[in-house]
């Protein structure tokens, strides 16, 4: 339910932002994978808060501890455990918050629902959660390229700057070339201008990334509840902040005729079957094709602003807050190891359900 | 896994489009409900093909038999199975498709997976499957209605012609007023003309559905996994055609900075908390926050055309095809029911799902 | 939940004893698998009532209808809805019982729990619903086989009657040389002569099903809530009036000392490691290790009696209570099929299953 | 699936017996409940390693830490993740067992499965394991104390020696008043001599444990796969040793004719429905009847004996092993409490499903 995700290779998390600890246990890995951890640790500092001048100061450590699950540094097939301690915490940065709602926030939702909430930097609906995410999807990673299967993702929009919408156009080499994480150098320039021209005005900004995996075989989805692009649909919008997920070409396909859009089939020249254009996004019916999967995941400003915000009481009083915190101005550039922490993590659950397919 | 959605209320759904018949089972239906038949078949024939001068002219007659979990017209919280026979099949329109891979449908990848497939009208990658979800979502909202809690969905695009994206400025009441289900008399005109338009070309087009919840209480929705909007883009991406999903402002908070765009709190005359403009949609943190929710799923053009289209035949030679079936130049009017189903599929699950939430 | 059992290879059933019909869909089943459909029947034709002079005379054709996921007779990987028509009800025997709660039955805690009950034949706790169980069975049984897994059960104990508890001792083949289903004719005698003897006495008796899996490769079972003999006795426990299960030496365990029990491994003269005596019942750990696995269920006797029974009504007052419907005095034979059924039910699952223990 | 349990109160664990850490998540566990965390320690205490001369020596401290879930001492309905350190592991003492099958241990199914294993302590099959269970189960423990459902669960047979079948002949209270945990103070000095005297030979004993729930209201259960008591049996049987479990009069009914134990209802002095006799343990169709629930789980041997046992390497040579470790020469005292904590976290699991069960 609320906080497992996957049928076979499944991640459970849990955590409060300002608690002793996050973390998380994997289960459903395959036994006999060799796991290097200093890529699981060098993706934790790509979303690592403080790591650059346009993210939260924030300033944590984010060293992951291996738990259970491994032995000699090869996986057993038993769950792997996780954590990761929080250290630098300023809790009293939220006293003034105890029992405000803080607008476009879960605060008032989690107290309606539950009844209860831990108020200090959002408790459990914090973005600090998914940093159990990227450990998953790290680990799910090295799986998936023992298959061939890679995955990336860029900044491909902020605010008003945005990229081309063809992904092919772009390097992933270049993604980690500057903090904003986009593959273009001139428009990565024009886009951190933006973030810090935002973030001047104690504002915030929204967003797009684009999310690729490569080498993805042929027939990964399960029809008709587990169809690919819904798992990943799913698995991007329950994202912190995300609003909107598209893939191909998404809601462009609102605007086209049938016969602008189809992916025809061709014969390769070794006789192979091959599919031209890829409009439909590596996914047809549920199930991938072959192709390369391409999505675009929409981020909404962070809601937190550095400047007078009136709201209003738990008891019902109006009042202005600002916050007081680290937070990020923009999003995007730490959630673009989110999105491939996610996308890793679903590839690596249909892999493996895909082996039930056929007798 | 597959043919399975929800947690708590499920629905598992079965067929083929030619076979005998296609159905389900709803499980987790309460107890104690009078269900009202007559609605559950009017939920079908909205759906129904041959309704229309602008969708498919498959006739059928799409009558649903209940075949258990009701005595006496009451439900007992037992299963509810039931079945609608496939009736005008006329598998032979498919006789040239059996080695045949259709471009931009399912054929290819179902092939590839399973290494077999049922070709005659897609088999289970047609929308006909989607019936089975239209009675349980006649179902769920019987319920809903219960909690006050109602479901629409109308037409908002097709092709480039689009309503104002504010569901507000549009009567639900007129959404069945013209054959394109559009709440605007004079855009559902032009929208139908296009569609005309497409159809003597052969051709097919996309679009645009929106998705209204009024009356959802506070509170609906399991973070972190399971966020009522990422089990919401789950179901509305497991429609077929469907490309994309958004959710409040969806893609267009990516142009948006945080000052311009959050809900601010505000004390009601009455002293109670609500909440201003409602970018978000109507949840926040995964959890519905009292507000309407809404949302928008795009919809690709359907890749049967009726006309020649090259492609391939399994055995990876190049031939071309004339679709003969009876095929919808657009998805959008038949998938508006089916839109309303899922939401009220997933609702159902999450306002029960809630009931745990506290002690 | 309720209806559904399975993780992979998944059976949902639904329907009542009086209603139209009884069914379920299977899902997961592997693609490519040929279905001999008689089989399946002749599976059902073990359960039927109506088949001997020791078991309910209820007179039900039991035929199953396939409604989907078979395309020319091969599993597709589509899910596989089928229906079982009720024939042969009598529901006015039941009148007398509408607002009377038979004792040890469910009347009682189904109107407890839901607030309404079917109240025709026992409704959903009849043991009707299990012929979908045998249909699920019969069809997981087939992909067994393509593994060389092997399933039988048999009467070990009707009443005071018992064999030996060493299954070895006895010839599946001769299991269905008689009614009681007990592979020594001598022994099977004198268990029909007992269940006819209770029969004339209007009561009924109890006694113990064996079951047996031969041809289990090691390896099955996901420790550690998945255990393989978890997930098995769950099912046994699932079957209507099972109350026991055990597997191995089961509570003769209780008695011994570690010395006395322990399976030695051994080196057979082919070099390979073999497993001497079995008391573990093939199962170590919660997974198999290639030995047969072998378990027994005990079953109370049925709860109806053709004899007058004190008991309440709903409304609280005391009634004399005569069964007038068709019951059997003793529900091994019939169950026999149906502790098969779902063995191979879970076996197949969990074959499954293991296709993702490793990399 | 392997290493969760539950379907609304689920628990994950995480740990092998000679890793850093064992623990687990609870995820479902409902906001509000004000959690005595000395409860949770004392419960763990009880299952604890070197706690009396008749368990194993192995001494840990087993303090659990709680990272997640709980503000101010109160649940928030997030996850409660939780690790308890290993702190006295001799893995030395399992050098010589890397390659080396320990007979009718997990060892040889988990090689075999897996392809790897962690051979210190058993690894992730040691019942070491079982300490998160207990963790979580002392959790729903205080839950169900609000709505008045006591678990406890006794010794009620250590080899040959048994006390009586009729759990209302003890007094709970007893229970921890010697340390096999049996109420009986007379047997229990008798079961202690005999598991000293085995302990003296290098041997171990089997036994039973009864376990009984009172206060359980009518309605837990869901049918038709998720009856409560095939829910209890999945749960005793998962844990470690457990070779058998019955409910009611369990395998005893095979003896028994209806007649003679049929529960039949009467009406209280107060006009209310009671039952007689509660042969049937309190469940009837797999929903609770509001009778105590009382069963029984079978124990094997441990395994490991002090003595040389002759096995085989996973090479295939011959090899006598004895055994390094510190051992139990009898796990029922330490079960005890593990049978309380699967049964608590099986009972809170259905009282929330029960929430779902009518409009």
């Amino acid at each position: 339910m609320g906080n497992t995700i996957g049928e076979i290779f499944r991640l459970t998390t849990f955590g409060e932002s300002h608690g002793p600890a996050i973390g998380g246990v994997v289960d459903g890995m395959p036994a006999g994978v060799k796991i290097d951890l200093d890529a699981v640790q060098h993706e934790l500092d790509r979303r690592r808060p403080g790591q650059s001048a346009i993210v939260t100061g924030r300033n944590e450590g984010d060293r992951v501890k291996m738990l259970s699950g491994l032995y000699e540094g090869v996986t057993t097939g038993t769950p792997i455990g996780f954590v990761i301690e929080n250290e630098n915490q300023r809790s009293g940065d939220y006293d003034n918050m105890r029992d405000v709602f803080r607008p476009s926030h879960a605060d008032y939702t989690y107290a309606q629902k539950y009844g209860i909430r831990d108020h200090r930097g959002g408790g459990r609906s914090s973005a600090r959660e998914t940093a159990a995410r990227v450990v998953a999807g790290a680990l799910a990673r090295q799986v998936l390229s023992l298959s061939g299967i890679n995955v990336y993702a860029y900044t491909s929009q902020v605010g008003d700057i945005e990229l081309d919408r063809d992904y092919r156009k772009y390097d992933p080499a270049k993604i980690e070339d500057n903090i904003v994480r986009c593959p273009d150098a001139v428009v990565a320039k024009r886009m951190i201008e933006l973030v810090e021209c935002v973030k001047r005005d104690g504002d915030t900004i929204g967003g797009v990334i684009t999310g690729v995996a490569t080498g993805v075989p042929v027939g990964l989805g399960e029809p008709v509840f587990g169809k690919l692009h819904a798992a990943l649909g799913a698995a991007m919008l329950g994202i912190n902040a995300a609003k909107g997920f598209e893939y191909g070409l998404g809601f462009d396909f609102a605007r086209c005729r049938g016969s602008e859009v189809i992916d025809n089939f061709k014969i390769g020249s070794d006789g192979s079957i091959d599919i031209e254009n890829n409009n439909s996004g590596g996914i047809q019916g549920g199930i991938s094709n072959g192709k390369d999967i391409y999505f675009r995941v929409a981020f909404k400003p962070v809601a937190t602003l550095l400047r007078d915000v009136e709201t209003v009481t738990a008891g019902g009083e109006a009042v202005a807050l600002k916050a007081r915190g680290r937070h990020d101005p923009c999003v995007l550039p730490r959630a673009v190891p989110i999105v491939e922490a996610m996308t890793a993590i679903v590839l690596l659950d249909f892999l493996l359900q895909n082996r039930c397919s056929r007798i």
